[in-house]
């Protein structure tokens, strides 16, 4: 077999066997297979696509290029989440404790983020002493003992992955269904649970632009699950907003502990109570309803804030931050958009608010930019709500007073005010299973 | 600009600028853009294609890459001719005399064969002495003094043709219209001459299959010719069968002076006469039907073997071969091919011809492969014509032995013998000026 045959035989249009991308993937990864020669193939998949039992190959031959973490010890069916991302989207930090509140063990892999703010990993680190880095070994006896651990991924956990994934960071080949599928869905598979419930995002926050792409990408990775033996279902969830009101590290974990209390933005709880209903449902908790009223009882119960705090402490982080969340890191610098005429908040372009957010050192433009844990946007006011005159929009934070300037003036673009009442918009678009 | 930007918008189906073509080729060229992102790149090009005006630029971009020949101090219009390449195309060795001797100087540039059998270079260098490898300044002297000089390319010439072409062999990027005719007229650009005339082949043994495919590639490269500001035609010929009777490097050569002594096959007469005719009526020595004659007369009086012998003796070759081809090399062993039944030549498939004469060591598989000069094969018969049972068909010549079963067996299925008579095929499918 050569590379090249493999090459022409995607550029005409052919369909891969499995032995075939076994192949190329083992071949790039082990370095056999030169850049170059991977790029052209991926170019070739960009313009004449891969159907869904090559993606499902594709995904296969990542995933086991690695690492795949074997959770077998832990009893139980073992769920896992994953948001393709967005702006403000904390639903992790939610989710995770009620599920594993309701006795169903989360044992979760999350990134660093690259973009508008951290990720999972990135937030739940501006808690004050808290562990990412767990070993296998922890992390294992973690889920066994609490029911949860969210830990970041380790080192070898689908290099090949890595590796495709930066040859099409550089060569304009990202964008491409299968690609993106397989990308998400091999470091899935490989860290080993047994549910996966994937919450996809669409509108101008999000990758997937549009609902069409959305369900697309949706229906992929949901079969791609189901082909590699694993309950897979995904939902379908807005990102045309930031979801919730709160948009960078430490202010997303306070939100989140606000949203176990009880309390904070309507949405961020709809989304959150919808996903852990359909892992609580996926592991066999019961029907879709009942699954529902568990995970809004465990926030009115208590029990899954209780659980976030024992994973905070469990994972070396100060567990009084759940109890005080004045106790996160705080930014010294604070900047108040306020209303120039009254009306009505009409858009709130989630891209632009991220971007405005990583600005103020939210986020990370290159791999090795330092987060700024206190740096944020807080939105006083969200899409649909009344506005006076003088009123406070959004609140600024920021370690570093010279950031506000150039975060205000994107901030400005990215929110418009209508004189007339603005209609509300779903937030659930659709479920695919 | 980066190199990632214009991968996307070609993705895209963007049209290039003139700058942001020259910047990749440049950026390629000097190293700057790594191979992956040049192939990525190619991959592009091949899906969503240029449009002659993006060809024209990627051309000038490449010819500019390198040293541009300068024969202005040759007085004259100044002639070249590429063709494409097939099976037995031995056609400069009899077409640049004859358009020397009709005082037209040629100042040709040639490579080295890849393929079935060698290039003109390897033709011309089965001569004993011959000397291929003319400096600049003995190539512009030799043209200046006998009219005529035939010489490989020089090192510099045109070098992001030379690197990316080793990329596309590399990554399947080579079947692009726009690619190959940029690769085509960048070097013939660079060879500085005045009037450019093309032989597109089309059939079995040339790279473009169907006559629809040759005259798009004709059509693209007479127009890229003219955008640089050359007088620039191209002729559309037959390659469905091999021109003229003899394939393999010494064996062309011999045939190539049979036709300059007025005798040899018909076929291989006709294409030579017509596009000698089309190099001196484009060199403006008059209409189409008086140049045909030129070359016919130049034959006859016998003044265009006598330009091939004194270009043989300037570049230090044996001139007796001119006189007497018993002088070239000769294979030590032929082996008889004949026909089992009568009949009539129906298919003579070039392509295959092409292989078997390669598997008899007249042709290069990989770079560094050495080609026996003497090895080739000999058709006694061609297509259209009767043959009887025990007739010979073809002989085939080798100084290996051994390599004669495996060519037998290529040959046996290429040529088919048909009960019925087959009628002829033009030979001069086309003409785009």
């Amino acid at each position: 077999m050569f590379a090249l045959d493999l090459i022409i035989k995607k550029r005409n249009g052919g369909k891969l066997s499995k032995e075939e991308i076994r192949y190329f993937v083992n071949g790039y990864t082990t370095g056999q297979i030169p850049d170059y020669q991977a790029s052209a193939f991926l170019m070739a998949v960009y313009f004449n696509g891969m159907d869904t039992e090559e993606t499902l190959w594709l995904t296969e031959a990542m995933l086991h290029s690695g690492d795949v973490v074997d959770l077998s010890c832990i009893p139980g069916i073992k769920v896992d989440k994953h948001s393709t991302g967005g702006v403000g989207d904390k639903t992790t930090l939610v989710i995770a404790p009620i599920v594993a509140s309701c006795g169903v063990p989360v044992a979760k892999m999350s990134g660093r983020g690259l973009g508008h703010t951290g990720g999972t990993i990135d937030k739940l680190e501006s808690i004050p002493g808290f562990r990412t880095g767990l070993s296998s070994e922890e992390f294992v006896k973690n889920v066994k003992e609490i029911g949860i651990a969210v830990t970041g991924q380790t080192g070898n956990l689908a290099p090949a992955d890595k590796k495709l994934y930066a040859l099409r960071d550089a060569t304009g080949t990202v964008e491409n269904l299968s690609l993106i599928a397989a990308s998400i869905m091999s470091k899935k598979l490989a860290s080993g649970s047994d549910v996966i419930v994937l919450d996809v995002k669409t509108g101008s926050g999000a990758f997937m632009k549009t609902i069409d792409e959305a369900e697309k990408l949706a229906r992929l990775m949901v079969d791609i699950g189901k082909g590699a033996g694993k309950r897979t279902v995904a939902l379908i969830t807005d990102m045309d907003r930031p979801l919730g009101n709160k948009i960078g590290n430490a202010l997303e974990v306070s939100e989140a502990v606000d949203i176990l209390n009880g309390r904070g933005p309507a949405d961020l709880r709809e989304v959150c109570v919808e996903l852990a209903a359909n892992m609580l449902f996926a592991a066999g908790k019961g029907d879709i309803e009942f699954c529902r009223s568990l995970a809004v009882e465990s926030i009115e119960k208590g029990t899954a804030i209780k659980k976030l705090k024992e994973m905070v402490e469990r994972q070396d982080g100060d567990p009084g931050v759940v109890d005080d969340t004045s106790k996160l890191p705080s930014a010294p610098f604070r900047a108040e958009w306020k209303a120039e005429e009254p009306g009505y908040i009409e858009k709130m372009h989630a891209e632009k608010l991220g971007m405005a957010s990583m600005l103020l050192g939210a986020g990370r433009k290159h791999k090795d930019d330092v987060i700024d844990p206190s740096a944020g946007i807080e939105l006083v006011k969200k899409p649909s709500d009344k506005v006076e005159a003088g009123e406070t929009i959004a609140v600024l934070h920021t370690s570093d007073e010279n950031r506000i300037p150039e975060a205000l003036g994107v901030l400005k673009t990215a929110i418009g005010i209508s004189p007339d009442p603005v209609p509300g918009k779903p937030l659930i678009l659709g479920k695919v299973h």
